[in-house]
């Protein structure tokens, strides 16, 4: 079959490798009719994953339909529209039955290299998920192919993000860092009951597009966050941030931006080790504060059925579609931020 | 003054009465701005109301300016605009504490007669607001009377419905009767995270209502609800159901809809004492079931930030807007459904 | 091998029957080291279950060693000591992926004839036990086979109503019924965060048991509940009551006991079809009710974990010790109430 | 009246001062019978408290009798037996309204100088207690002044910390540091539903006091505290941590004893501004940290139940009782840590 493989810094191909096949009976095959270059791909594409050897297949962002079933795999059946978590769990270790599926003890990502649990990518014409009963999702009917698929990653991150805040209705949110994770924390945000999202980035047709979507557009370039933000929750400010971008400059923010009380939640990845916390302060302003991957199995079912039913659109942070023969220069336009999200379709 | 005040079965006036004044040093007198008759004060229309004696100012829904404070108020100061909920609680004791304020040690009810405190309403030109600390709410800035008006009652009783059944974001929810309450429950679980809310009426123009508002309509003189609402969930039923009409088969219907392990939360009211409960059955299908008058000092300011923030728009349901002075029209219009709300402007 | 068959009111015996075998790739065989005799095995015994033929095995309290697994089976291997639920569960349809697992689509009751999935029971020297992944659980190191047993089912039972309730540390709860599941509720409750547990029973010795674990003893033969709980709760009622006896006079009891803004969970299983729910007064008092069977795969980690940490004692409601052979015996003397709880102990 | 003032650096004096008077109507002035050194009145002894100056009264546990009403205070009357917070909270601002009492806009510190409202302590004969309705608890009957006081301040504190983390019955706890505000969270976390809870100390003494009260020891002086709560919890770590002793190397320990997931909850006051978050390995493991003043009117009702229950007896920490005249020596014993906890008795 085809995939995309890694070679080295900016340097992935399309190329022919060995059909995957069944390696352990709790795998399925299926072949992938959409995927996604994800924001996290990009790491591998500077060489900045360890662990990761030329000829990989990389990729996770995955829709497609099964064809073939390990033994021991009982929820699905050869033909079905599948979508899948980005990372894989067990569903049966202590993690998995606590619903930490995201720590699971036999846990790993797709498409990662070794340090990840050495599992191809789905960047690809057919791929191989494991532990398929816990990781797959039948598409629900009447869903396209891009309609599902961010909920096995950016979608159900930001979600998960969200839902990690204790978000309670009625409550404020600032989204820092509005690409397309930040963009679907703006609308989980939204959908989960927040009266009003502002939405915080240098870029202003992120915030534009932010706005669109029913957020208070915050660009940083042009107004001071805190201060808009300040006023705009009568002095306050917000309940919940959630921090898309990663790094201790917007970590800093964050810790501006959140009222007494308030909780942040963190999902942007950072290569900084450490961070400095405002342990004073924040002693005395009782800030929660959490960072974590994505637990994509916890939450799947619900951003599916906010979709489904209409509350969410994840497709609007589509800027071009690709054949997978393509997938080349769909990483060079991504990683130019030319495209703000590249679909690899199986179709084309 | 002016005020609204009960005479019978039928028989309301607007009348000449003596103005209110501080009877306790946590009282607040307000000017009525705004108000609008309830579709509770139907049954106090109808003469069903038990220590209802002729003479009795009746109302509770309202918006104003404070005229007058207490010693022990601490909270408002005159000229402040405020909103307030249709109960009043004192803010200090076991259940208060707990926020269960509807189970207030002290609470009553305003323009309800003896039975519940005893205490004027507030369809007149001025009002006494005890315990006024705890009851009132000022307006947010940038919101109309209209549009802060309904959370001191039904939007928030509706709001208060929603949140006691433990509403998951992405869970299905389906409102039985889609009367003023009965929209604002569709509104609030869409804002609050439904996925899908189905809203079942017999009457059309109600479905039609709510469908605008993003419901799936459920016209029950036409489609058989139950069907209709199996199909839309995949065989399920719902998650969640709201009772918003009262009475046994409305219930009935809402253990036909809700799947199992779902919650029903009833707010219609209902002169029926009893209600056969489907014992054998909930034990198998494990139905949680609440049916309590709304808590409004709990969830008010969340529906003043979800009105605020242009998540919910609880004017919709208004029909007239009438002067105090033709009060006793509103009541007629209202009484024979040619009014679906009924607003009293204190400026006409 | 040796089992426990039901032939007809009363009439139950210990005979040679087939040994079980693998039917389906997610089954795994055990033998059965500990079982036990429950509350609800009486309701076979008196014949009461439609659709339990004669030489139907019966029993699901169980522990034992795994003898033998499924294809499909992956959490457990031959030679682990494990306890599991009286239902079992697929783990992987909707219902399950929501917790709610005894709604399981393929869900069915061990022991308990054609109407509950015609699975064979426990009371045998060997067991087949379906979606074993899901259903067991391996026993903790440093527990015996009695402490683990319970974990399968009463012990959560008792332990899911009271999480039902949502039970917040420093409340009070009275617990109708002092049999084996009340028992272990007062266990439950204390363990949970309860302030204070009225224990209400008519029998003498289950009052001065509960005393004992730390319960306020309510015996009803003696003393009335309603006041004695009002009296010990400053007037108020309590804010939980667990029902764990069945039928309406417990209901109508739990009703008057809890507080304004309380819950009811209800665990007692009853013949009768409805109940006459006091909707009006509820109305008012804004009260929750739940009842239901219990969902053992959720809770029964929580509950091994709180036994292994010596939080509870299950052991303490067991009477009689008979092995296997004797089991006419125990049923015998369950059903005259000479036993409050009969092991059946493998190794005798 | 006589007070206990400060007077610079380990130099306090009980001294004739003028009796507090009503200054706000919301005021009490009570009769204080007993009370306490706080760990947190060693800042003040170490004159390390800035705006704190000469003469200022100090002390914040608290318990008395009412003496006199300010005309708003509507909760009290003058004779009753009373205990209340540390610090004061208004009941009327957002912040209030959210129970976020520790972030109150009126809010401050009894006995803390200047910083903090510039409020007359509680080691006194007398004193005034602002905003009283909401920041004083009536003492529940059967509850002696000891068993009342720490309602008021670190066993809410530390049942707080534990509340804040989201402990689940039956998950792991360790508490780091075993003083006063520890030994407090090992009793709340038992209370709570943990299943087990180590208690880390260096001092032999309070690890074998935390033992006696149902804790696994862990004298940290003696074991390696990583490997052992590592092997006590087969070799995941513990699902919450409570860390009470503020700086870099409890904090450090805590990220190192919580599992993947898990919880972090901070008590312990530090001097240092930052600390060196473990980012990157916070990403991975999803960690939730959060550090925060007690926000004691929020639990306050929930600990006096549980103390009056039985379930927490705070008492055991008490190791010195004085009366107030001998306050400098208590303040001396407690500083040189031959003392646990000082009483200051009012009756003595």
């Amino acid at each position: 079959m085809k995939a995309v493989t890694f070679h080295g810094e900016r340097d992935v191909r399309v190329e022919r490798v060995e059909d995957p096949r069944i390696q352990h009976p709790a795998d399925v095959i299926i072949r992938v009719t959409t995927g996604a270059i994800c924001g996290s791909d990009l790491h591998l594409y500077h060489n900045a994953i360890p662990g990761l050897l030329p000829g990989h297949i990389i990729g996770h962002e995955y829709v497609g339909v099964v064809e073939e079933v390990g033994s021991q795999v009982t929820a699905f059946r050869k033909g079905e529209r599948v979508v899948g978590a980005f990372h894989v769990a067990c569903g049966r270790c202590r993690m998995c039955r606590r619903e930490a599926y995201n720590q699971c003890e036999h846990g790993g990502v797709l498409g990662y290299g070794i340090a990840f649990g050495d599992l191809a990518g789905t960047q690809a014409e057919y791929a191989r998920i494991p532990f398929a009963d816990t990781t797959l999702r039948r598409v629900p009917d009447g869903l396209t192919d891009e309609q599902a698929l961010f909920s096995g990653d950016i979608l159900t991150t930001a979600y998960g993000a969200v839902a990690n805040s204790g978000l309670q209705p009625g409550e404020t949110v600032a989204v820092i860092g509005c690409g397309p994770v930040g963009i679907m924390a703006v609308q989980s945000a939204l959908a989960m009951g927040a009266s009003k999202v502002f939405a915080v980035d240098l870029v202003r047709e992120r915030t534009d597009l932010a706005e669109k979507l029913g957020a208070v557009p915050v660009p940083s370039g042009e107004v001071n966050p805190s201060s808009r933000i300040l006023n705009g929750t009568d002095g306050e400010g917000v309940d919940v941030v959630i921090e898309a971008v990663g790094g201790s400059p917007t970590l800093k923010l964050a810790f501006e931006l959140v009222r007494g009380g308030g909780r942040i939640s963190a999902v942007g990845v950072t290569a900084e080790d450490t961070f400095a916390y405002p342990l004073m302060n924040s002693l005395t302003k009782d800030v929660t504060f959490r960072i974590g991957l994505a637990n994509i199995h916890r939450d799947m079912d619900a951003t599916l059925a906010l979709v489904r039913g209409g509350r969410i659109d994840p497709t609007v942070v589509v800027s071009h579609r690709l054949p997978l023969s393509q997938a080349a220069e769909g990483y060079r336009l991504f990683d130019k931020r030319e495209a703000s999200k590249v679909i690899l379709d199986g179709s084309l």
